[in-house]
């Protein structure tokens, strides 16, 4: 059941068997299914979550009403609203599961606890929430890339694997795209590649 | 010398004496004059300061050539491009200072050798970074705020010390208003309390 998720911890520090054991006990496995929203603007955020298995996105609607996917998250990234998670403040995000989702999560009490037992833990999740912020940044600057095409090829590089798991929709909600013109991009460079293999 | 970076540091933990020596050896102090470059866009970062004295700017410059006010830093916060620190890839920000500037640096040698001999301080950098992350979130969810006034009230809130030190431009510059209309919305704003109190 915990293979996954502790794989991923022993990439940031030899753990005992007894650490593994008491971050397991602390964990809450939870089985969601898609188009679940596990957070949503105005509530609190009670968790981390980290997904074994499944697809999720989070975004926020902004002031003209449009839906702004910030992240796409899969299997052994964490999810959450940090902001709202640690100050425990209504949360400005909304976010909700893309596919069946498999998770463990945390509360703000269950890391706590976690981190007094086993302080081990907090360099992993200081390189978590610097992984975290270096993404929000990218995004934040992903508006200063020049073109269309740059934008996608970068997208595509970030995330090889989502455009076969998502609607297209969300992720020119990502970029910032209407549906139609993400579709321009995709058979402009579709073109470009048929070009270059000629 | 390190009193204010010391009291800093104490509020996260008990750090016993031999520590703080350890930690305040590592420090690079440095002076730097106003209207500095600490870091220019392209750069790899190399330092994350601790504002010991001064008032410090990021910004980045958008698709359009326009300055894009990230964040201002005064006493008691650390200023770094942690994106570019961590992962030593060329920074897409300006980092500058104000005024008249007393830091303490770590560079990312200093800081893993601290870590390493005091991991106690990676439960202070987990919640600096978390802080962080948690203020670049309000910045890109600050442009959802409905109206210029009250975009400028949550600045006041969050900044109450900076407009009597940094120059109107570099405000208006946050708040992405031009400075001709940022003066509008303090006269309004004025105005409202004049009201307010007659």
């Amino acid at each position: 059941m915990f293979e996954e998720i502790n794989a991923y911890i022993k990439r940031y520090s030899d753990f005992t068997e007894q650490e593994i054991a008491d971050f397991n006990a602390l964990l809450q496995p939870k089985t969601v299914a898609k188009k679940t929203f596990l957070l949503q603007e105005g509530e609190i955020c009670k968790f981390e979550a980290f997904i074994k298995k499944g697809c999720i996105r989070t975004y926020y609607i902004d002031h003209k009403g449009t839906e702004v996917t910030l992240q796409f998250a899969i299997e052994n990234w964490w999810v959450s609203d940090i902001a709202s998670f640690h100050e425990q403040k209504p949360s400005l995000m909304f976010i909700e599961t893309l596919e069946d989702c498999e998770l463990f999560l945390l509360s703000p009490e269950t890391k706590e606890k976690l981190l007094s037992k086993v302080p081990k833990f907090e360099r992993m999740f200081r390189l978590m929430v610097q992984r975290n912020l270096t993404r929000l940044q990218e995004r934040l600057f992903q508006t200063i890339a020049t073109t269309a095409v740059e934008k996608y090829l970068d997208f595509l590089e970030r995330y090889p694997s989502i455009p076969q798991r998502v609607a297209q929709h969300y992720i020119a909600s990502y970029l910032g795209f209407s549906p139609e013109f993400l579709s321009k991009v995709r058979t402009k460079l579709s073109k470009k590649s048929k070009t270059a293999k000629a």
